[in-house]
């Protein structure tokens, strides 16, 4: 019996940082087994049939919002979308009174996308309904890490030993973190790359390997995950211009030659195509770009009724 | 066996003026019952099921919006929201128009809100399907009005001779209009206060005390109504700067020691801190503002209930 | 047995050119049985429980919007709403590449209404669920014809031999379209009308008789349909100003009392009072202008059920 059949299961998402592996494993399993649910013609179960969840996005977020509304409307959850730019929060009240106004419509959960670091730990110690962490600042995106790391554990197996390179905008990049926290926890050894700027050194103290060029990854990495570069960011100050940057870091057909046949290619959309990757690399049978997607949603039903599951010890 | 129990139960709620008690009770009640439903794991009863209920926001309103949302999917009706800034409203489409075209769709209810006072009424007139005010102009918004009187009632009891006093732009608000209608229905007595541009003289006329400072209030009342002030109106021509407001006519520590220890603070949100309301106020025990949030869903819950089970004698 | 109920249903719906006869009129009845769903109280059927119906609207539309989504409800449909100005389509992402993106949450079925002509044919041909053609470019829009359809059905029976005249712009309407083609399959004679700019010659190529006054065919027709102008349009190059429109190719009660008792008065709205339609001829017994829009619920209702009972030869 694990350690996380005996505790109750917590009522948060907050973060991979600090989730242990068995905890991990168990959102992993759960979600493989729901992820059956969306291949029936009835793609529903009732799990969740009255409970309200709270889509709280702060940020504009087409595709995780949908992800996350799919996933909760196939648990039979009540979903109710809380519009931050047409709310009283343009009238300056502050998160947690908008919070604390929510709170009072005995919500269950409340999937929140913010754009500062640490909204979502905030609501949580508050209120007594799981906050799910659709991405906070630049800190964590933990959904998107959890599929991901399900992408490559259905290819790879047990990730432990394995080399996953992520290359991009990684100080930016909440996508990023939440990849090298759980990655880490999971066994496997992760390495990343990209412009000084925006791939600084100091991230060895999360314990990964820091390499400027992508080239020092192709050879021996199981999954190369290529990061969404902001087109704004581009050709200002002491950052490469498109063309350099595709160049130097983005992945084209001669730098997937030399990587190995088995290793995935990944990238968390919407992709810059021509930036920070070449439109054939999509065609590539190691791409599983539209796998990652379509984990998405089994890993945020996993998270919503695991998280739900725990409010009341149930 | 009371009178609405014999009588058919009116399609629509429009507002609380000629209102009678026996019908503000039955709703009162009714809110108590379904109060528990969101209080459940499962926050969801069957009674209307397959009836489509149209939001019709005219105006923006976050918090209403969503009250009367959760309210209508806990009862598990079908919820469809006209969205009033892209339609062809915009396109010189009247009102009725638009509403005959939704009335083709066969709704059960309409929520709405518009900013012409007098269009729920319109529409009650037109259309054989329930009519809901979630606010008209600057006229009536009952189902706030009934939320704050089933708070007074869960704390005061029976509200006769009790002592409402309501502070601040009177004019320009339709909460206390309902409220003062309200009221005086169940037997309260009400004051109100605001500088004389915005609480003028002839509010006498619908039965209740003007007063022009809120510290002539304090000691007597049994509860103290704080109303938004829209900011853009203070400091121009005849009306106070946000500081003269908030110093003459704000709800501070200061004045909430000269209130009862049982007189109730509300607000019907969202809150300007620091202009009618001090932020250390709300933390006071007497302040009831969530529990108004919380009865709204349980308000709205009871009046679309009832206005749906009068429409076929049902 | 008829050949549709041998066949397997085609999972698209994308226009009425080259749909036959017995497939129109297997959605007309199934319309009808599905009409009396929208009069019982229980306004739903489980039909499509735990389906997904994607929304996916590029171009603003509320009414047709609000009328599949009420339509999917009532068949118990788990409706998602992609809000394409929201979403990173604004980023320069193709709608193969959003389309994909969205196939791999598994949906069932994507109602798309898109400025691009072709567009819902191009995902048809891609994926496995069904495309709902809700309006594509100035080429069709299958729905509004054959509610049309359904509507000069229910009062004119069998419409082999019966003339139905089009009036207005038709070289920019969809609608006009999918009734010239859906009509003519049906045994309708189609005639049509407008200024030369908006309604050329060519047409004749489609089978159409082309008339350059409204009043050649008031005595003859069975339903005369009235399109939409837009206002932007008129009054420039070589098109008349809104007056010259009104009196040359406009429905008032003079052209109306030309027309014969049971001249059927059509518009698929939202009308342009005074433009293309006089108010006072919505009056007339003969309009049956909101008859078209609750026949559009029934229609879609009928659309969705066949398209996904084909999806797998179900």
């Amino acid at each position: 019996m694990s350690k996380s059949d005996i505790q109750p299961w917590p009522k948060d998402v907050l973060g991979l940082r600090g989730m242990n592996k068995s905890t991990m494993t168990r959102i992993l399993d759960t979600a493989v087994q729901f992820r059956t649910v969306s291949k029936r013609a009835v793609k529903k179960v009732p799990t969740l049939r009255g409970r309200t969840v709270i889509m709280a996005f702060f940020e504009n977020s087409t595709r995780t919002k949908l992800s996350f509304e799919v996933a909760a409307k196939r648990l039979s959850a009540d979903v109710i979308s809380f519009s931050a730019s047409t709310s009283s929060s343009k009238k300056g009240e502050t998160l947690l009174d908008t919070a604390k106004n929510l709170s009072a419509m005995s919500p269950d959960a409340m999937v929140l996308r913010h754009s500062q670091t640490g909204a979502p730990h905030l609501l949580a110690k508050h209120f007594d309904w799981s906050v799910i962490n659709a991405g906070d600042g630049i800190n964590e995106h933990p959904s998107q890490g959890l599929l991901d790391i399900l992408t490559m554990r259905d290819h790879l197996g047990d990730l432990t030993g394995k080399h996953i390179g992520i290359v991009g905008d990684i100080q930016h990049s909440r996508v990023a973190r939440s990849n090298i926290f759980g990655l880490q926890t999971m066994g496997a050894r992760v390495s990343i790359a990209g412009p000084g700027t925006m791939c600084p050194k100091h991230y060895e103290s999360l314990g990964v390997q820091v390499v400027h060029s992508i080239d020092d990854l192709l050879d021996s990495v199981d999954a190369i995950m290529m990061l969404r570069v902001q087109r704004e960011r581009l050709g200002i100050a002491m950052l490469p211009s498109v063309e350099e940057y595709a160049s130097l870091y983005g992945l084209n057909v001669e730098r997937l030659r030399k990587c190995q046949s088995h290793c995935l290619v990944m990238h968390p959309g919407p992709i810059n195509h021509g930036v920070e990757m070449m439109p054939d690399v999509l065609d590539d049978p190691r791409s599983v770009v539209m796998e990652q997607v379509a984990n998405g949603i089994a890993i945020r039903m996993a998270i919503l009724h695991l998280a739900l599951s725990g409010q009341k010890g149930g």
